[in-house]
């Protein structure tokens, strides 16, 4: 006769959950088109589009608060055991690097205002282009790894950020480069490099998501050498000529 | 008869919590010495200290690990209610918030690699050192506002922060112009721009902290608009003439 009123707390606690769920793909989804808006604010020098961006990160931000409220009401309300507290913590981590998604979608949206006027290299625009694309395509494996509960897809998540990392390596050189045969576009140069970075950073987001996930599904942490490495820390340049610190690439 | 069992409950709670605090301490204390060594070592170009800083990023995740899980434990066996719990998500964000900040510092102290061969302008990097200290000003203030729950010092911090902002807009602009001038130094330049951009993110952490004392300690959110503006998104250069886009300043 245990057995109804413990069923009943388990499917109030599974309901929780799967509002919760349903919660963090909402936002995910909005992070997802933020970064995505961004960038083609930036690539079509779009201010209105890129002030949109910027207002709606306000969402995200309520998003992120209202999820941390329900899931703390889901705790003290459900009282859930170590194993689904585990589930709790990973929503509030992931919202938490959504959140930080958008802000970073809402930066490169600032620099779009600054970048209006000026005249980009093709070339490095292209590379943005593809990092977002690489980007946007982890956090939507990601975020349906976590639907899904699907570890092996958010293991292929973590190994993915690792093309998003040489791309940004190589356009860090590229741009390093332009700047010094042209210092006219330093301004823009560099703001394009902070663009190049925040998405960088996206995937490095999706990433921890990835190891949230992981951890729900496995109940333990992700092995193996974490693949992703910002190399550019380590770029030095002899004069003109693009050359690697030796001992740190 | 009642009173004796659940004081017991709520003593060994609060015992729990102290020792999430004592460990919350200890990782900002960390936090606080890896920001300060990283910017010691770019200023001397000391690699061997930079190493040192990148070695002991894995200190700090092993003490978020070690928070979060003595979190999840405290929640499943004490099942505190929602005012507490309040205060255990509070040690699970301000942890994350540490562990970010020294990925902030493992960044400059690879940079540091990089940089070792280069002129740096003096001037940006006394405007660093500045920047540093004060940052490490507000961690050490908001970590002690939150060991003391004390609203007004978290306040306090949570307005400090504009001064780094400003300090960070200043010196953008100021290696923005070195840089159109010798475009010999480019490369030392934006490895600098990206380390004061971490500086200036750890003050924004720093408040993301203060935001979370706030909010323990009065239960209610941290209103008022937010400080917190890195105006150096908008910042358009006209030639080789520093001016700024007139509408996003």
């Amino acid at each position: 006769m245990f057995i109804a009123p413990t069923k009943h707390t388990v499917n109030a606690f599974d309901a929780d959950l799967q509002e919760l769920n349903r919660m963090i793909a909402e936002m995910g989804g909005l992070a997802e088109r933020q970064v995505i808006h961004a960038v083609a604010a930036l690539l079509k020098r779009d201010c209105g589009r890129a002030a949109g961006v910027i207002r709606n990160d306000t969402i995200l931000d309520s998003q992120q608060s209202a999820i941390e409220q329900r899931a703390i009401a889901t705790i003290a309300t459900r009282q859930p055991l170590a194993v689904d507290l585990r589930e709790i913590v990973a929503v509030l981590r992931i919202s938490g690097e959504l959140e930080r998604i958008g802000d970073l979608a809402k930066n490169i949206g600032k620099r779009v205002v600054a970048l209006n006027s000026w005249n980009m290299p093709q070339q490095s625009l292209r590379g943005v282009l593809h990092m977002t694309n690489l980007a946007s395509e982890l956090l939507k494996n990601v975020l349906d790894s976590y639907v899904e509960r699907d570890s092996s897809k958010a293991v292929k998540v973590w190994n993915g950020d690792e093309e998003i990392d040489a791309l940004y390596t190589s356009l860090f050189r590229e741009l390093l480069t332009y700047m010094m045969e042209d210092p006219g576009i330093i301004v823009s140069a560099v703001h394009l490099l902070f663009c190049a970075k925040n998405i960088e950073r996206v995937g490095d987001h999706a990433t921890n998501i990835a190891e949230s996930v992981y951890f729900i599904v496995e109940g333990r942490v992700l092995e193996g050498v974490r693949p992703k490495v910002d190399s550019t820390s380590s770029i030095a340049f002899t004069s003109r000529a693009p050359s690697v610190a030796p001992t740190a690439w």
